[in-house]
């Protein structure tokens, strides 16, 4: 029985999968290719032997909670809570390293950031007149969880600060409202956003906060790299900042654990009025949609991640002092270079820039020519490196000039040889 | 910030939630009455000593294919191909178990079976006017789905055979074309349904993949109780039977191998035509819409269940020789004290009556009175049993008067012990 495409759901024929498809396609073609584009974290510091001593640990943490065999045995497998197993593990980690204090109910775990992400905005958009608005450049698992709900994005300009412009939420929230449509919620990503590598300032946070209480707007805050700040005393949160229970926080553990356990979380306090007075939390909410798209996380999963935390003492930020250390000495380096191949005078005449993330995994490239899959493939045929083209995470256009350069998983000759072609093929 | 439940979405006001977290309360409450309530498999096979060495078994499998330690360190610890990485073992433990001959890239690894149900209405059920058939009652995680997705479904009355009548089938699809919809695809589970334990002969298996084909409908095939049948040849199933393409596969593996892995998968081989004559393959349009839920699959869980598939020669039936002995003793014990505890002149003097399933966990029980939250908390107060009300099953209404019995978890002697409280409590 033939198919056809058109008669499927429409985000199948969609131009970013087919960017990230075509991005794929040419790692395979050029495997001896430096490659600027992956997101992913460096993985020299993961060894196969950690996971069943991960693993052994969590199961000895629960024999010390006073579990018998036949209950650790439940737990690790069979079918458990919606919400998760690990959410004090949790808790005491965010603690620990956020300064937040959340309580354990209010956790969700999830497969991935994404899989709350999607759950966050199928609960949140509830009619078929709210809209999510989300920062522009955005990254673009937001933009296709909202294209699976069928949910209407309005993207708002990233400000010259990081994050989107307090002024230009309040402008997209008004034009929204004035299209008898409700702006719903904001999504934002404040520390080494994916894909510019900008984070706010502390007062921007402030800001972007003030201006989503004047509009009545949630936030919802993904921080799955603010983990590998290099200050001694990290920027807070915006959920640490939040003082009328505005915010919902997506974690990952892809990032400062590993990604092929999957796991993330939403942290969701906030309180739901139900009817006859009935009372709960938005986390107990979003448990109930998450049983129509994975029933539960993997208790394996939740287990190898809880040993890790354990075996951390719930303190990611020490854990991941080597990998923070190694992401920004390949930023320095990165930036380094380019000023290195393109001084001052060369960047005006080519009509080349750059910014200047201060940590995390991406910096954005302005070169002169359409940096699409046509030039990418080009420089990865030609001058052997590959990046990711910008305008698929602009979902109202732009950022054709624009280019993310990923340093997360390269070496430091790498980075260096690769910004050297790179050189090349922008001067060619 | 407090939330309106009323301005959250409609899926979090379900009845069919509200009673499975009334029976998991009732469940907490009374942990010392025999439970007849849940569906999840018996847990006493399952050691955690297992897992290490399963996870072994498959780091050594991608040894001996050749890839180094770095290679066998991406595949476990990174993000990986949104189709999953053990697509050729499930291949082979299909054609093993289920003579069915699937090409891997056939094959999407998913967040246990639910996953693979979502991403399947979402792209087969791709406009407003689409409609989903189901049979009636219905295992609540595809109506569950289809809620979220905001997907009409129609309930397809279950024939005395087992499986959604094909004359039921005709004219529910007709009918959903008069009123102007597209009747696009039809869920059934024809081997030991969740609810009803019914099971499909094969003539009515063929009649129905007629009415399907006669009517234009996809079949979404759901099977996650088939591999415990007793019989030394099993019923072929729809996919195995379908000539034309129309049947999307689900399989799990929370039943063979264990739910804490939540591993599922799509059997996705319809091709399908895009514009300019694109050819590919469903599966492949599947994985794009679950790089929007979960990205990946866990890596871990796909490396555990593939050891335990390499362990096992990629035979689960075989493999599930013992659990299945047990569930085959376990149903004939339900069975047979039923009969004790009701002869037919007892049946009819009470109006009690139930269905006589050759297998699977499940059967189902009517009774004279509303076997509502209400009576199933006084049974489990007064008489210390537990069992599942069946009216949530049915998405039109119905069911009121029948009870579900599960026997996956329990010994032969709770079946027999549980037995007689529910015969107390029914006389009572």
């Amino acid at each position: 029985m033939n198919l056809d495409l058109a008669d499927l759901h429409g985000s199948l024929a969609d131009p970013l999968l087919d960017a990230m498809t075509f991005l794929n396609e040419a790692t395979i073609r050029y495997p001896e290719a430096v490659s600027f584009a992956p997101g992913r974290p460096y993985e020299g510091f993961f060894e196969p032997e950690y996971v069943p001593r991960y693993l052994d640990a969590y199961l000895t943490h629960l024999a010390e909670r006073g579990l018998d065999r036949d209950a650790v045995r439940t737990t690790l497998f069979q079918y458990g809570p919606t919400k998760g197993i690990i959410a004090d593990l949790v808790a005491r980690t965010l603690a620990n390293d956020e300064g937040l204090s959340v309580a354990p109910e209010a956790l969700v775990l999830t497969v991935g950031a994404q899989e709350g992400m999607l759950l966050t905005l199928r609960a949140l958009c509830a009619g078929r007149d709210d809209v999510l608005l989300v920062s522009s450049p955005c990254y673009v698992g937001v933009t296709g969880a909202a294209r699976l709900l069928d949910l209407a994005t309005v993207p708002v300009p990233e400000g010259p600060e990081g994050g989107p412009d307090p002024e230009a939420v309040r402008a997209a929230a008004r034009a929204v409202r004035a299209e008898g449509r409700r702006p719903r919620a904001l999504y934002v990503v404040p520390d080494f956003a994916n894909p510019s590598g900008a984070s706010m300032p502390v007062d921007a946070r402030t800001r972007l906060l003030e201006a989503a209480a004047e509009e009545g707007l949630l936030v919802v805050e993904d921080n799955p790299y603010g983990f590998f700040a290099r200050t001694p005393s990290p920027r807070p949160t915006l959920k640490a900042l939040d003082r009328d229970g505005r915010v919902v926080y997506l974690g990952s553990f892809a990032k400062t654990c590993f990604p092929g356990a999957r796991l993330g979380y939403v942290v969701a306090d906030q309180r739901v009025a139900g009817p006859g007075g009935r009372r709960g939390l938005l986390a107990d909410e979003l448990a109930k949609l998450k049983s129509m798209t994975t029933v539960n996380t993997p208790a394996l999963s939740q287990a190898v991640i809880g040993g890790m935390l354990l075996t951390h003492d719930c303190r990611l930020r020490a854990a991941n002092a080597r990998a923070t250390a190694r992401y920004a000495a390949g930023m320095d380096t990165l930036l380094r270079e380019l000023d290195r191949h393109f001084p001052a005078s060369e960047r005006r005449r080519l009509g080349v820039s750059w910014n200047r993330p201060e940590g995390g995994f991406f910096a954005v490239l302005t070169v002169p020519f359409t940096a699409d899959d046509v030039a990418m493939e080009r420089c990865a045929r030609e001058f052997g490196v590959l990046w990711t083209p910008m305008a698929p995470f602009y979902p109202a256009g732009g950022g054709e000039h624009r280019l993310r350069l990923s340093i997360s998983s390269l070496t430091q000759s790498q980075i260096i040889g690769g910004v050297a072609k790179l050189a090349a093929f922008i001067a060619s």
